[in-house]
C-alpha cells in the first residue's frame, strides 16, 4: 500500500490516515506531493479525479478520501481495532470522527495546520471561538468516561484520535489555552512516537504555503520556498 | 429507533439518512424539529452537545452524524447491504459518499436544498460550476461502469446514493441542465417511492427559511411562516 499525501506541515487530512496506519504499525510507501504546486494537480490525476489528498493505493483500488481510507484499514486489519470493539462506542466514536469530518470549517480556515509554526494569538471570532469549545467539550467528556481505560479518546487509540490529531497540533501553533484534561489529551497525542515522527517531517519541509499563512507573510525559517498557488 | 430531524424541505443532512432506512425498509419514528426556530436548540440538546440533527436515537445510544448513523445502520441490518458487498466497491462507495460529506461547500452554500421551490437560475460562480461538474463526473463514471447491475450508484441501491439525493433535489430546484446519464440517475431517485414520500412531506411545510433562500425573499406558497434565525 501507498499513501499519496500532501505536505506534513499543512496537510491535516493526509496526518489522519497516515497516524492510523502508523500508530497500529501498518505497513505502507508514503508518496508525498506538494501542496498548491503546478506538480500537484497532474500528479494527483493518476489517481483520482477528485483532486484532493490524501489517497491510498492498494493494487488496483484507489480511496481518495481520509474517512474512507480509514474505513478500509479498520475492515482490512481487524486485529488492529482502529475502531472500538463494542459497538455503541464505536458508533459515538464514527460520530465524533464524522463531526470533524464535515464540520468545524471556522476552525480549519482560521487556524489552519502549520506544525513548523510558532504563532500564539488570540484574534478569533466567536464562530472560531465555538469550535474550540466543542472541541474541548469532546475530548474533556471522553477523557472523563475513558480515564480508567487507556489515554485516548475511547480508551485505546482509535481513528477519532487521529481525527482530532490536526487539531492537536493547531492548539500548539496558535497556543490556544485548554484545561487540564483537554491539555493532557493534547500533550499525550503529540508524544506519540508516529506524531514525533510527522512532526520532525514537518520541520524539514521548506515551503510556504502563502494561503494557509494568515496571520503572517514573511516565513522565518530558513530557505523557504514561496508557493503562491491554492484558494 | 427514531430519528430526530430537520425540515424535509430543507435539511439535506436529514434526508440522507432517512432515504437509507425508507428505501431499505428499515422501521423507524421521526421526530421533526423546525430548523433555525428557538425551539430548535432545547430540543435538540436533550440528544446531543453537537447541536445538529439528524440524530438517530436507538434506546439509550444516540448518533449525530448523517454518515455515522449510515455506518451504524449498515452494521445493524447486514442484510439490507447498504454498502456494497464486494471490498473495493465498498471502499470506492465510501470515497463517494465521504466526499459529499466533507466536500461541496460551494455547491452547498449557493444552491441549498429547496425541495418546494422552482428556482430557475444560472448565476451561480464558477466554484459552484466547478462542484456540479464533479457531481455529474461522478454520476457519469459510476453509471456507465454499473448500468447492468441495476439504476443506482453501485448498481444496487447504497448509502452513496443516499449522500447525492439532496443534490438530485437541488439540480431539480435550480433546473441545473445535466447530460442524458445523470438526468436518467437523477430522474430514478426522484422517482423512488421514498423520495416522493419525503417530497410530498416537504410540500406541506410551511416555514420559509431566510437564511436558507438566496435567490428570494418573498415565499410563493400560502401562509409562509417566517423563520430568520439561522447563520
Ligand atoms: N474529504 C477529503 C478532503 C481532502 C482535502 O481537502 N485535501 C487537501 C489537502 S489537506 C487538498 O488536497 N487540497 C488540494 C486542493 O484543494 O487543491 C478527505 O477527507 O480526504
Ligand atoms: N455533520 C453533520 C451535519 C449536520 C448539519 O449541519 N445539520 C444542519 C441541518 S441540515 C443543522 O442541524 N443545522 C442547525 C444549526 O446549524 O443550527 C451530519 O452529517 O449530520
Amino acid at each position: 500500500m501507498k499513501l499519496v499525501m500532501g505536505n506534513k506541515n499543512y496537510s491535516s487530512w493526509s496526518l489522519r490516515p497516515w497516524l492510523a496506519m502508523s500508530h497500529a504499525g501498518i505497513a505502507f510507501e508514503e508518496e508525498p506531493v506538494r501542496l498548491f504546486t503546478p506538480e500537484f494537480a497532474p500528479h494527483v490525476a493518476k489517481y483520482s479525479k477528485a483532486r484532493h489528498v490524501p489517497i491510498l493505493v492498494d493494487g488496483e483500488l484507489k480511496i481518495w478520501d481520509s474517512l474512507a481510507i480509514c474505513e478500509y484499514l479498520a475492515e482490512k486489519f481487524p486485529e488492529k481495532n482502529l475502531w472500538p470493539k463494542d459497538a455503541a462506542k464505536r458508533a459515538e466514536a464514527r460520530s465524533v470522527a464524522a463531526e470533524m469530518h464535515s464540520g468545524f470549517s471556522p476552525l480549519r480556515v482560521n487556524l489552519p495546520m502549520n506544525i513548523r509554526a510558532s504563532l500564539p494569538t488570540t484574534r478569533w471570532t466567536h464562530v472560531v471561538q465555538r469550535d474550540i469549545d466543542r472541541v474541548i467539550e469532546i475530548w474533556t467528556g471522553l477523557r472523563e468516561r475513558h480515564a480508567a481505560d487507556g489515554p485516548f479518546l475511547f480508551g485505546e487509540f482509535s481513528i477519532a484520535d487521529a481525527f482530532y490529531a490536526p487539531v492537536v497540533t493547531r492548539f500548539h501553533t496558535y497556543q490556544v489555552k485548554l484545561p487540564a484534561l483537554a491539555q493532557a489529551y493534547a500533550d499525550h497525542i503529540r508524544s506519540l512516537p508516529a506524531m514525533q515522527k510527522w512532526i520532525a517531517g514537518a520541520n524539514t519541509e521548506r515551503d510556504f504555503l502563502v494561503s494557509q499563512e494568515p496571520y503572517r507573510h514573511v516565513p522565518d525559517f530558513a530557505d523557504p520556498i514561496m508557493v503562491t498557488g491554492g484558494h
